[in-house]
């Protein structure tokens, strides 16, 4: 009997971890795996390219956790700089095109993982692709981005979209001696948090020298004689601008998947089963940025591009395509950031999207510190804690504060997984000890003040 | 009606906490509030006298969360230097002896809280009350190790003990200049961690100059002509010291509630059900570090010393004396310490606590780091995990290593609070970004690891 051909389109997290597993599981004559990715570079951190750009990571290498030539020493034949144009499922194979050499041709397969990724969202304005205007998607961009900041004729950069990206970009921009102002589309930055939280970003960002502008649609970019960026425009003003970054977020790049028919859901990523199974196709699975997650607390599905998640995809996919076994069961919407010292977590629902789903809730805001107020290094921090009227169940924490602060969201993306109500929050045995903890957590003093919320709010 | 009388034995962390939350719900006309403590502080922080000692906090009222007069300001009638030397139970009176005067006094009450705290183990060896040795239980032991430190004829310490006080001394005294031995009656330092783990952290005492002394069961102080200590002397050697410190840890105080007849169990601690009253009693409570707590994961009761639960169970008394609600479930065993920049952390059980109450287990240990490896100041972390055999039920978590490494057992104790699996765990939607996290956190990774030997034992 042959080898099974198992076909994997994307060699980033989501992507080559399937295939490391699945040949884990899987020995090559058991097993032929086929990987194609279209750009230059494999299972890279594209979350650390906001550190790589700020020089907090010295080289672009050491963001790739797995070089094209360590996968194929494991038995997977890699195609780089290959895309794969059309998905045909019916007759179980992919068209690639070889991007150097303009070559196309036919893969078959029995088993077929997409790890597409995602795309950044660029708005169609005027002047979006002029010189020195950056995404930092990919590691080519980070590279582009970082000649730039050499070529640019001043110090002064804008940053479009005040999201993790975005935030994150101006702490690197700020690390190269620029002027930064943040526009943003929201009514506050960190659009991710609530807007009272995402004040409290804003304010650290002042503080920081970092200029935020809310509200702000851009309307244009605005280019030189040579064809570089000048200014972004908004309808409120003009924002001059030696380079321009965009942080507007990310969409799934589904287009081949759209095209084979394949099922997207309402935020246009793959819609799979707990097996990350696209569904209705037993021979085919998606993972990472291209597909949309169970949203545990909300109870419906949601787009979250995170390496996180897509590591933990292509190890469930791997192992379910290898004949071994592992399931997804979703997210509860953990995410942290930091903007130089500030750190910013959030998990769970905010206010909007409790509402949403229907959800009647009730919320507390405290203020502690990260350490014991005595000793030294203390440093406040607030946390805003969400519980459902009536049942107290916890629904989502959001903390923005210095040393301490990000992780500590943990405790509540595990105590959202386990369902537990703010009263029993109340009673969890966290590590206490002066450098670590005042004797009274943050997220214990939040989950006190949120108990008597629910209290107050009646039955 | 005559206003209802509350007493309270011991003014620290339980006892101050009952009488606060008493008096919130229910003002001076309801409930007259005594409360007797014999030394010369309330509500401070015994916990950060390590730090005080060391420098890290600068004065010794830096830890007193709340003065005598600010209790008194909230018409708490607390008679500080005043210790009860009797309970009647059946006369529901208590005896008071003020120390300052030599008077002694009945007080009634109708209600008692019990908050007599613990006292340091002092080994009946020769020479233990010589000068220059120390404990570090109290405000006073703190201010005496200061001065002792300053007269101090040369600088070698010896600390007697290497759980948390024992390291945490050892730390404060290497910043005093000492030269530091450290005499561990254990296989390793910190014996609330395996002895694996525990090597980690004699490893990481040695690179930071700290010698330990493993199996070292200390037989005799030596002390000098003006009768000052020279040497601690143990069955294998004899260690010159000028300074020495006892941190072998504290038993419940509990010889007045014993004399009354009150319910004590296996560990010395008085035992309560879970709204903290004395069993047996309908109107006694007792809390902090005099009573024994229910080990959720081991399904009896621990005798725990740690200011954070002495406040919970403050707060609960409280609540409950004054005509509120609440319950203490229980603890996981969450611990949390450093030693310099060594963070050390446990929750849940041991392998030895494991077996001592007849669970089979499986046990995986993994290397990672706090942040992303490429992200710089990234540190090793070391993660031991303990599963239920078959069930793959949660057991214990020990961690060591560098910054992040303390807190980050807070997952696995809500995850142990919870009842989860190990399985359940490596979906955890924890915080990932570079600078806080590898993409796969290193508890997630552990427990990985942890499914792999649960499975591997087979079923």
């Amino acid at each position: 009997m042959a080898a099974e051909r198992l076909v994997v389109i994307g060699g980033d997290a989501a992507g080559m971890s399937a295939a490391s597993q699945a040949r884990r599981l899987k020995g090559p004559d058991e097993m032929g795996i086929v990987a194609f990715e279209r750009g230059h570079f494999t299972s890279y951190s594209a979350c650390g390219i906001p550190y790589w750009v700020g020089g907090d990571v010295e080289q672009r290498d050491d963001l790739i956790a797995r070089t094209p030539e360590e996968h194929r020493a494991r038995a997977i034949d890699l195609r780089m700089r290959t895309e794969v144009t059309e998905i045909d499922v019916a007759g179980q194979r992919v068209r690639a095109l070889d991007r150097e050499t303009g070559e196309t041709y036919w893969a078959g397969f029995d088993k077929l993982v997409i790890a597409t990724g995602a795309r950044p969202v660029r708005p169609a304005l005027p002047g979006m692709d002029a010189a020195g205007v950056h995404g930092v998607q990919t590691l080519d961009d980070g590279q582009a981005l970082l000649d730039s900041l050499d070529r640019a004729p001043g110090r002064r950069a804008v940053v479009v979209g005040a999201g993790y990206i975005g935030v994150e970009m101006a702490e690197a921009l700020l690390k190269h001696g620029f002027e930064v102002t943040v526009l943003n589309r929201g009514e506050q930055p960190m659009a991710t948090l609530d807007p009272d939280m995402g004040r409290l970003v804003h304010d650290a960002m002042d503080g920081l020298g970092i200029t935020t502008v809310n509200r702000a649609g851009v309307s244009k970019i605005i280019t030189g004689a040579d064809g570089r960026v000048t200014a972004v425009a908004t309808e409120e003003g003009t924002y001059p601008a030696d380079v321009v970054v965009l942080g507007i977020g990310v969409e799934p790049e589904t287009t081949l998947a759209r095209a084979a028919g394949l099922p997207v859901g309402p935020h246009g990523g793959l819609l799979t089963d707990l097996s990350m199974r696209v569904v209705g196709h037993d021979n085919i699975w998606a993972g990472g940025d291209c597909v949309e997650v169970l949203d545990l607390v909300a109870g419906r599905t949601r787009h979250i591009a995170l390496g996180t998640h897509a590591n933990k995809h292509g190890q469930i996919i791997g192992s379910n395509a290898g004949g071994g076994y592992g399931t997804f069961p979703g997210v509860v919407g953990t995410a942290v950031s930091k903007v130089c010292d500030l750190e910013i977590a959030r998990t769970g629902l905010r206010e909007k999207d409790a509402r949403a789903v229907g959800l009647r809730f009730v919320t507390a805001t405290i203020e502690s510190t990260g350490r014991a107020g005595y000793y030294p290094g203390a440093q406040p921090m607030t946390v805003k804690m969400l519980a459902e009227f009536r049942t107290g169940r916890l629904l989502g924490v959001q903390i923005v504060g210095r040393e301490g602060a990000a992780k500590r969201v943990d405790i509540a993306a595990v105590a959202l997984t386990a369902g537990m109500t703010v009263d029993q929050m109340t009673a969890l045995d966290l590590g206490y000890a002066p450098p670590f903890s005042p004797v009274w957590d943050p997220v214990l003093v939040a989950a006190r003040k949120t108990v008597q919320a629910v209290r107050a709010a009646g039955v």
